[in-house]
């Protein structure tokens, strides 16, 4: 799984995939430091991700493995807000500060 | 997913894989300012795009989760013509505009 | 899926998955002007393509998705022949010229 | 599969896809030498590994190949823990020296 | 698929994913020239490959399309002992030479 950050919005009206009703969001990947990598994508949002936030991307076909995507056309969903991230006992990001 | 510019089409007329009657599209890849990354694909048209939209891809199993293509030998599919890309309150690109 | 192109042959003989009768064909990816983009990879070939022939590719699960590779040990199979490639009305391909 | 060495942990409390109870580890990927590539991911853990234990790391729908990550949203687990690698008679890595 | 050659061997005791009595095996990618690319895997082996066997690897799903490997966490499987490789009329590689 890729760690991100949501930095935009996608919107479409004509399309198909079973995806009405989801958000797809912009989301520029971050390194194990939190750096951004200079990639992103286009992901399906299952938490009610918001600007900024620090978020876990699922890819291939376990991008359907949630409750919202079963039968989805998404090959990267936000699966989760993340917390924190450490290495060792030193924090490396956390959401509240 | 990726964001893509319909460039082109690839036409093919001995051919496997369930995809008889989809076109077929070369699809640029852009980032998320839109501007172009240098790489494309084909891709199988869901959504009946045009020579120009922005559009949106899905790769790997899920390419085939649309009514369309559910047998297909298809491992990248355009899933939707899109409106509009946003950061923030600002946009980055607007179909009518 | 890609666009490639067919260069050469592989023979394997002690193989394992269901691949037995189809040719393995070595093919260089193409790029959207038809320029060889200097990477390459071995196919499971469906559709008797020739030395030279101008092929689309499939990867991921779907390269199982034709008659001859449902339960294939192949991520990656030549679905069709090419026979043109255009961008706009300009064509960049045509495989009779 | 990559080999890869646990350098971090992420947490995620409000999150979907089946992975309640799991760790999510954080892994830069290793070559056949053992040497850092200066790439990294998000793993589900499912052997309990440590910071610092070389892994196997799985991607892909095989990814929930486990007996604990069957309907998990994860595409790339850690699957093994690592106790050597040689090349020819000759150790690269040994996990107790 | 990629054409690899075996250039080491990873053990691991305490593994989750079905894999038990399959070697992992390290194999570097060649290019269609057989030369070393610098990228190398993990790879599970299903056709008793030996140090410096030029193989047929299978990434993907696929990589579970074999009768050892069906429900194996591999996301990359050796399938195939390479006899050659040509071009035209030319070897670029034969086992036996």
């Amino acid at each position: 799984m890729k760690i991100g950050k949501v930095i935009g919005k996608v919107v479409s009206t004509r399309k198909e995939g079973n995806v009405d009703g989801l958000p797809i969001l912009v989301v520029s990947y971050l390194d194990e430091t939190l750096a951004d990598t200079g990639k992103s994508a286009a992901c399906i949002d299952t938490v009610n991700a918001g600007d900024g936030d620090v978020v876990l991307l699922c890819a291939s076909s376990s991008a359907r493995m949630t409750s919202k995507t079963t039968h989805a056309a998404t090959d990267n969903t936000i699966v989760g807000i993340i917390d924190s991230v450490s290495a060792g006992s030193k924090f490396i990001y956390s959401k509240n500060k």
